[in-house]
């Protein structure tokens, strides 16, 4: 067996306009300081470090956020921070990461993580990491499923064989299939059947196995990105200008994983994972008062339980007799919601959007 | 008789702690712009302008707002405006006005006014603040009230004799006697009454006239004030600073106006009066949507409704599936509260006071 290498290719193109006002387009969600210490993409460096040392680390991002990522990123090679010309969903990305990948190094096992997630306990997040490489650099697709603490309809799910899911094992399991998101009834059979892991993107595989995968199931992205000239070449740039834009827009999921057979699932136990999805997930991983208040700055609650500050600071957040409200306050732009629409907030970015207030987004 | 001449005098010493954040101590209420355009204390001398012109205005104020007032009243003499070494309440504060007044000019009619409320339609009001200085000048004391427009404890009230409340009657009417805030049942049945007006603090009486008032119901300030020297001597600051603490502290209602007799009252009719006392009181002044929400500065209402927004320039709120708030930002604090908890926003003063945190008083 050849000499293999984990890298890590952390995903951090998404916009997070569900942070809106903190997250701006060149202030994205990923490179925030969300769950202090450290942003989001910091903590998820930090987090694969003792697997994936920074050197192996890649990064694929959008042209607005490249300059920051590689400011917080010390140690991560400049050159591995990609910029997308255009955002193509997750199959051309990680294609694009293998395909350069693949050129440098034949035996490289590309492990794919998002760059916005949270993880209470990291030490038993990376003993799955290093089973799930240990089965990637055998040939096969692994990926790192999380047990299902509710009734979700916002993630797809991983089926693992009646029986067999043991959150925490590092024995791989055969997947029996991904599913996209369901329907409320079917997320509540997937939950109650204790078969299902909700799919939080991690994935494991040979960079030469995925570019094979992506060859059957997506024959005209993968030729596409097979063309592409080597990082190290002056041409690079302007061939990724040009090819990127052509690749099917569409996630991995569907292109790959749906289809795919023999995927070795693992479902992590209690790592206290978090994709802190809106203001609301905040609140959830934030201490609080004995009356339900959290507060990032400065805060004086009066009255008041279940809400959530963000402010800067030097700025001071007075809540009178007030519930459950989240509050998030910038220099330029406040918002004020109850916590249970905070999902809702991508909809006063469309609104800013549709008014032309470029400077607010 | 004599000829006399009208003047006003501005009380302006209040803290307005319920308009906190954007109310401090050197910006309380009666200095900024709640309603536009004008400040209170501006639209309140521009409003009597008509009947008192600027060189006959007095103001009495604190030493944190005179500056500011100067500032905000080119035309009125800055000697005119005075700062109270201490507060003393209403009594000992128009007894200093008319004893310096006195010693200008022997035949000065005085007309008190609140620095800070709100008259939307001031020519009905000019109307009666002509007859009040014309009865006044014939030696009696008077009052114009307000007619109330709801069951209210927070005044006080103002007796009229059965069936002889006149709306908007340029004839005075004798005052049975003034009331002080009444509990809940007396005040529905001052309301249901039809006798009883709103005391609005707005009194007219010539300046020794009040002065022998003084001399008679609250003798030791009075002995006090009239040993003042003329306010050109170089003694006056000095004096008053000695003489103006040893004061009783007690309203001008208290002290004088429920033992006076013969006081001719007049009821304003529909003249727009608002005492602006809370932001709920900002609120009910201020243009609304369709689905009543208010807002100075930019705001954006996404499924709300019944919210006032209060924000400086450069400044975006969105407010996102809320009803019924108050959202006051500034640069260094932001207040969030239901409209209908906004006479309890002093509380968040008395705790930042009690928190030492004067940068935000």
């Amino acid at each position: 067996m050849p000499q293999t290498q984990p890298y890590a290719l952390i995903l951090a193109g998404g916009r997070g306009t569900r942070f809106w006002p903190r997250s701006r387009t060149r202030r994205a969600k990923q490179v925030l300081e969300i769950v202090a210490p450290g942003t989001l993409i910091e903590q998820t460096v930090q987090r694969l470090e003792p697997v994936v040392p920074r050197e192996r680390i890649w990064i694929l991002t959008n042209p607005h956020l490249r300059d920051e990522i590689i400011r917080q990123l010390p140690g991560v090679p400049r050159a591995q921070v990609l910029a997308e010309p255009v955002a193509r969903n997750t199959a051309p990305a990680i294609g694009l990461a293998a395909q350069v990948l693949l050129q440098q190094d034949p035996d490289a096992v590309l492990g794919v993580f998002p760059a916005d997630h949270y993880i209470a306990r990291p030490a038993a997040f990376l003993r799955l990491v290093r089973a799930a490489f240990k089965t990637a650099a055998q040939g096969r697709i692994a990926v790192i499923g999380i047990q299902p603490r509710w009734v979700e309809t916002g993630y797809g799910y991983v089926e693992f064989p009646d029986g067999r899911l043991a959150p925490g094992s590092l024995k791989p399991v055969p997947v029996v299939r991904f599913r996209e998101k369901p329907d409320e009834p079917t997320a509540r059979r997937f939950v109650e059947s204790g078969n299902f892991c909700w799919n939080a993107g991690m994935f494991f595989w040979r960079a030469d196995v995925f570019m094979n995968a992506l060859d059957v199931h997506l024959p005209r992205t993968a030729a596409l990105l097979r063309k592409l000239p080597p990082l190290s070449s002056r041409r690079f740039r302007t061939a990724l200008e040009t090819v990127f834009p052509q690749c099917e827009n569409i996630s991995v999921d569907y292109a790959v994983l749906e289809h795919a057979s023999d995927i070795a699932g693992f479902a992590a136990g209690d790592i206290g994972w978090n994709d802190v999805g809106s203001w609301n997930a905040v609140y959830e991983l934030l201490p609080r008062d004995a009356r339900g208040n959290a507060a990032r700055g400065e805060a004086l609650f009066l009255d008041c339980g279940g809400n959530l500050v963000d402010a800067p600071a030097g700025k001071t957040v007075a809540l009178l007799g007030v519930e459950d409200l989240v509050v998030v306050d910038t220099p330029d732009a406040l918002l004020v919601c109850p916590r249970a629409m905070a999902q809702r907030v991508g909809e006063v970015v469309r609104l800013l959007e549709a008014r032309k207030r470029g400077d607010l987004l």
